[in-house]
């Protein structure tokens, strides 16, 4: 099956707003077996988005336009979509009452051009959205299937996963792309593509990279159809995991941060943090893991050289022999919010964000990081470049593997 | 002037690798006076990258293409667009000597595939890429500009800053943009247009919302050229600003995040911060900030409730009486954490981020917000929605919000 996507918005054609729409309906698309042929991103004007529309319908079975349903007057996308399929716009009293509710619970009275968003297209089914008042819809029109989603990327993102891709899956309208992703850390792209080049003719299925920060994820495409293709991808992997081991941290859906979730919660783990340079950054992505309220019990941002030793009990001594920024100091935070916390395993990070140099002299992109267990200890000590934003992320991803290695053991 | 763009690549349609390159000329095309009209992506197709530009070059004057400029068989970007203007391609010796040079340096053989990046079309000036073996290419045919540029951003952006947009400027191509963008919290979309729209007969010049979260980005474009577009501005803003007054906190690259920080800098104030379901996040944000280091001090992640009572000394009868989601416990952690960090002004965030409700029953999306600053203070309580991560940053935008408007006052 074949796709095209639609992204309306005077914002993407400007470039105010990135648009990472587009990426996402590529990629799940892709792996639940439907191309994407051509992508486009149309300015808000109802003719702009009715050429489009009528020529991806010439093209594909299945066209998905992003955005242009929101409450304002350059919100077009339902009135472009029913002009071209002349349908009429009908009101779903059940959509208006919602949004009412919605209102009414935030205490506020719905401003009436909202009412526009309870307009749907005859014939078409409504998407409830859950995270906002824009619902999507979705319609058959001459054996083609029109999809039409907001344009917040947490709202669309919900929508197709929950509603979308099941509705296409029910309708026999999804194929079989047999993809296996292998998560790595630690090793760069460049370095992945030599070892993987010095296993000799490469006889198995096409792999692709992709890089994000320290992590690269590496895709393997099965070659031939079915119980093949998972073939393919088993030698595949097995051939992989010959000569990258431990690089490989895990596959497909996992995280650094949903894989120590779960291993703190099979072992019954609690967690504390002790961050400086990486300024909450790390904190932040745990919470962001639904249920990480059981095992976090919390952390603390020594910014400030003082907080880590009044509060961490850092002593003076080794804050100015070893310095701020060292493997002794990053283990003293460990083990300082580990005992202030009550928690089973801690980790400390301190580093030196930039722009400029810390006041001993230390280089920008120097971070030393210690995770601490029962019984067990590691440290790290890293030169990061990429500036300051990187610098935390990398951090980050660094303490999250150390992390789970440690939990590994325990 | 308007301008088409074309992105070629299979791997945008899988979404195996994030378009940042249509962002990028988007943004930096808009600045200099240059609308885009549409913004494409194609498949590695020379039949797809032909029918694309065709169209593109019926409905504007400037086309770029990126990608499909590198040397294996799938970069066809070169003969598509050759074959849509019927001219043939001929080897450039200078382009050809410098790749060799290329590989040379690095010590290696030239692969014989890369003979193909020195073919220009016949008639068109080469863009020469410092950063990598693809050169660019532009080239005028019957009153069109049509560029095309490496998928690479780090060489796209440099050759389209360095030799594009100066080609641009001395061909008469590029225009004024005068923007101004008012930078608005507190208020919904819906709400403020219809602000704006008891003002009554807009006669001003046109206004565009973006919104992110909280947030809302009112752009206005100035009408008519020079002096007259900055009248025009001015005038528009002192007519909203007239309507909205406390909703806008800024203007252009203002962040709710940078005036904080500079009203903290500016009054030598020190800043604490104690985050229960915002997680660090707010503590990320600041930390973002170069220079943040000289006023804050650091921040408690109270994610267990215990850490809030021991730590911060929330007392267990009012986190019994009144609850761990409530105004009083959200003071109490302001005032707990400005101790402890000995910081001028602190802020306290306690809140449901769901998946589920809290022990105590209350609902997810409730949050609380209390900032506490010498002999002042404020609190908020909000309902929320969006899921977890909406309101982490829900919650994030509004204390800082509250932070700034206390800063104010002090």
């Amino acid at each position: 099956m074949q796709a095209d996507l639609i992204c309306v918005g005077n914002e993407l054609l400007t470039g105010l707003i990135e648009n990472s729409n587009t990426g996402f309906l590529a990629r799940r698309l892709w792996s639940a077996g439907i191309s994407v042929r051509e992508a486009c991103v149309v300015a808000d004007n109802e003719q702009a988005i009715r050429v489009a529309l009528e020529k991806a319908l010439e093209e594909s079975d299945l066209v998905i336009l992003t955005g242009g349903l929101g409450p304002t007057d350059d919100d077009l996308t339902r009135e472009a979509v029913a002009g071209a399929l002349g349908l009429p716009l009908v009101l779903n009293q059940g959509w208006l009452k919602k949004m009412e509710q919605y209102f009414r619970n935030r205490g506020i009275k719905m401003p009436d051009n909202n009412r526009k968003q309870a307009l749907v297209i005859k014939g078409s089914t409504l998407l409830e959205n859950q995270r906002g008042t824009a619902p999507g819809a979705l319609m058959e029109s001459q054996g083609k299937t029109i999809v039409m989603l907001p344009g917040p990327p947490h709202e669309l993102q919900m929508i197709f996963k929950q509603q979308v891709l099941p509705y296409l899956a029910a309708n026999n309208q999804t194929g079989l792309t047999a993809v296996k992703t292998l998560k790595c850390i630690g090793i760069g792209e460049s370095m992945l593509e030599e070892k993987i080049k010095a296993l000799g003719k490469w006889e198995l299925p096409p792999i692709s990279y992709v890089s994000r920060g320290f992590e690269v994820d590496l895709q393997i495409k099965g070659s031939g159809e079915g119980e093949a293709a998972s073939v393919s991808i088993a030698k595949a992997e097995q051939l992989l995991r010959s000569v990258l081991g431990d690089y490989i941290y895990g596959s497909n859906d996992d995280t650094l941060v949903s894989l120590a979730a779960e291993l703190l919660t099979a072992k019954k783990m609690t967690l504390a943090l002790a961050e400086s340079c990486s300024g909450g950054l790390l904190s932040d992505l745990i919470t962001d893991f639904p249920g990480s309220s059981k095992f976090y019990r919390g952390g603390l941002i020594a910014y400030n050289s003082v907080v880590k030793s009044d509060l961490l009990g850092v002593s003076k001594e080794l804050l100015e022999k070893e310095g701020v920024v060292s493997a002794a100091t990053a283990l003293a935070m460990a083990a300082g919010i580990k005992k202030l916390l009550k928690a089973d395993i801690a980790a400390g990070i301190t580093g030196v964000a930039g722009p400029e140099s810390d006041s001993a002299g230390k280089p920008v992109g120097l971070v030393c990081i210690a995770v601490l267990g029962p019984g067990i200890s590691e440290n790290r000590q890293l030169n990061l470049g990429g500036g300051r934003r990187a610098i935390k992320e990398r951090s980050a991803q660094i303490a999250l593997d150390m992390l789970r290695k440690i939990l590994v053991k325990l």
